[in-house]
């Protein structure tokens, strides 16, 4: 028996094998449990059959939480833990709560009292940073940049002010379809002596960590059109 | 065989069973390794071992990479990977070249066109935040607090800022003799609305991740005097 816990179940980022990038007791845990908070269920189906072919999924309960899902109804999803029955957290893709919507419902069960226990996975913001060779010390991860024009020029402005000043390596994402633009205004809006750091597929069979100077990245521009990719600035 | 690369090796946080924090495919890939930069040769050492009893420790060769090491003495311990050999890096716990010393060889590596490539293992920044229920799309981690008590005020007051203009959650260390002062110092000078997140022991027997207001944790001040703590602060 394990113990009574919420538990953050990492799913993987890729297509990769389990056993690439998520620890043998992931899935010892994820089969003692029968009520899953997630993200997406058919994709959280999918990934439990992956874990073990022989879980019979159609007996368990899936709470849907994502961004259709109504504040007021998170609080009940957690009846079955506060009952005593460990209950998972699974994402759409990597940890569960980091630059997703589990972090509510994690809050709520910090906030009752019921233990939270976070499993080790992949992360691309973690396995970016450690491929980038950038300052590990102090990083900030700002997720989305904004669309708007001005708040974007805004945002980027600022970033370059806390490589400089702070020694802050900054960390962010975009919509795929418009990462080919963002490389494009980067590299051109940035001081030369910044470094960028383009991390697609991490994990997958395409991974590809590359960090060059700004001005470099001008003459040999990727392709990263719809492909999943997490963006790294320092100096 | 494994393809050519610096792989950035992490280490379990705690006496955990690896299988408990490490993907299998970890261990596959330690074992074609010959070349090894480490942060503490006794330490790499020890970790080698339980990864596989049976790995020829004798016939590796070691390059000790931290704080004494002299920064033009780096590029040379890439010499191995240049010549085509697969080399790895490990630190003394957790990922390596975040908040520990590889980064300034994975960023060598990086400038010469080598091949990175990060493996997936425990964080205690990541499962930390996972675990706190604070905000996940934008955390920033700044290392430890300035020892000066002025420096570290106005670090405390930045923070605070982050939080409240830029709903940023907040993560940072101290050193562990004096994790039970630094609680104090935030309960006392925080303004009541904001939140402490104390994270011990990850993965580790006594692993506790718990969420408060800053003023409840007054009532319930934890005993952190060198545990290994990662501190997280938000709204």
């Amino acid at each position: 028996m394990i113990e009574v816990a919420l538990y953050l179940i990492p799913v993987g980022l890729s297509d990769a094998e389990l056993d690439m990038v998520l620890p043998q007791h992931n899935v010892l845990i994820v089969r003692e449990i029968r009520h899953f908070i997630v993200e997406n269920v058919r994709s959280a189906r999918r990934f439990l059959k992956k874990c073990d072919r022989s879980i019979d999924i159609d007996t368990l309960t899936f709470y849907e939480l994502n961004r259709h899902t109504r504040p007021e109804d998170v609080p009940a999803m957690l009846t079955a833990l506060s009952n005593g029955e460990p209950m998972g957290v699974i994402s759409e893709a990597g940890c569960p709560a980091v630059a997703d919507p589990g972090a509510d419902v994690v809050a709520i069960a910090q906030s009752k009292g019921l233990k939270v226990t976070p499993l080790v996975g992949p992360s691309s913001i973690l396995m970016g940073l450690m491929g980038s060779g950038f300052n590990g010390q102090s990083f900030a991860f700002l997720g989305y940049l904004p669309i708007d024009a001005a708040q974007r020029a805004r945002r980027l402005k600022e970033m370059e002010q806390r490589i400089v000043r702070e020694d802050q390596t900054q960390i962010f994402i975009e919509t795929p379809y418009r990462n080919n633009a963002l490389v494009v205004e980067i590299c051109k809006t940035m001081p030369p002596h910044l470094k960028l750091c383009i991390a697609t597929d991490i994990t997958g069979p395409g991974e590809k960590i590359l960090t060059r100077g700004v001005k470099q990245w001008l003459n040999h521009l990727p392709d990263l059109n719809k492909v999943p990719t997490i963006f790294l600035l320092y100096k």
